[in-house]
């Protein structure tokens, strides 16, 4: 087949395309020439070409997700019938509702065993992604939605204890007990943006990455959640 | 100078030596020859003969102060004049007025720069330090002085935002609103156990080694802090 004209196309169809077998059979089960076989009319040399291997293009995949959180970030923060408390409840409604970003986040959760990804991840979850929440919560507090002496503090433990404390538990089991408390914790500083609604949907949505096939040498069991 | 027929007591010397001048100068400013002038009858081989650099002198201290952490966890364990809300107050109350504790703290914490480093702490602050802190916690529930329905969450929020969060706070200024508020959502879940009199002691003593010379990059500036 003739080089595409438009290599960005191809990267685009190349994305997609490991995208749903990631979603499918997960990352770990997914080759390369599994990746060939689903586009049908591109070689494992052209696909090679935009991305040296499957980590590649799962980094891509997270950097496109992570343009899309933007992307919603934007969009909400122009939304004038929603308050600031209302727009940070449907940031995260959102994320944990999006299978495709369930799918990619649960596959590059597993790159957090690896010591520079987790250190990096932890650095932008307190930077970048606490910004975001902070900027909604100051709209909040312009707007009534939210009082607290505590906006920036709030919006690094947000990001922070959902992404790695609540996101990353060891089992399935942890997932609902630390939702309460994160929801508990934050109301008590002025942010108290999980309701019993939210509640049940992050717990829904992490518990499908906390599965404990995703974790095979759990740090600990549901059973001695209470030793 | 003959070699030391007593190998522990030359070790403990050494030892000494390097707490008291990483105490004074700090660790960064302190050489193997500064240790070797402070012994004054040992040589630099002998010194190199039981630690090949100070950074294991560092490692040894640090493990030498994590022994006297659990030794005074015992010895908490078995005063029965205490409640178990008292026992976790006395672990943090000797913790953060400790000088020879908090010098080896914010020596060591320069390393958490390394990224395994930090891995490494934070399983261990979720998990083996966490377990310290659960244990005093069910005997507080036993004796009635804590009521929570998250004893497991609240003993690992307890240890990883105390050694994470607030002692590594980027600027000094971060430390006070950080414990304020580690302090409220530990009490909204159940676990009292930061009155005024521990929030001063705590700030006080981890502003120590927060201060920004401890940070010559610092990721935030108190100036920015309510942007």
């Amino acid at each position: 087949m003739a080089r595409n004209a438009h290599p960005e196309v191809t990267r685009r169809r190349i994305l997609d395309a490991a995208q749903k077998l990631f979603s499918e059979k997960g990352f770990e089960h997914t080759s390369m020439q599994d990746i060939v076989n689903e586009l049908g009319n591109l070689s494992k040399g052209a696909i090679y070409h935009h991305f040296p291997g499957k980590e590649a293009i799962l980094e891509e995949l997270t950097h496109r997700d992570w343009e899309a959180s933007h992307g919603l970030l934007d969009e909400l923060r122009q939304r004038t019938d929603l308050t600031g408390l209302e727009k940070i409840r449907e940031v995260i409604r959102r994320s944990v509702t999006s299978e495709t970003h369930l799918d990619i986040q649960r596959d590059a959760a597993q790159f957090l065993e690896d010591s520079t990804t987790l250190a990096h991840n932890l650095q932008s979850w307190q930077t970048t992604v606490a910004d975001g929440f902070h900027t909604l919560i100051m709209d909040g507090v312009k707007d009534g939605s939210i009082t607290t002496e505590y906006p920036r503090e709030a919006a690094i433990l947000l990001s922070l204890l959902l992404n790695y404390w609540v996101a990353c538990a060891p089992t399935a089991a942890d997932t609902e007990p630390r939702t309460r408390c994160v929801a508990t914790m934050l109301a008590a500083i002025g942010l108290p943006v999980f309701n019993e609604e939210l509640i049940d949907l992050t717990v829904r949505g992490f518990q499908a990455f906390n599965a404990p096939s995703f974790y095979p040498e759990p740090h600990d069991t549901a059973d001695d959640r209470n030793r």
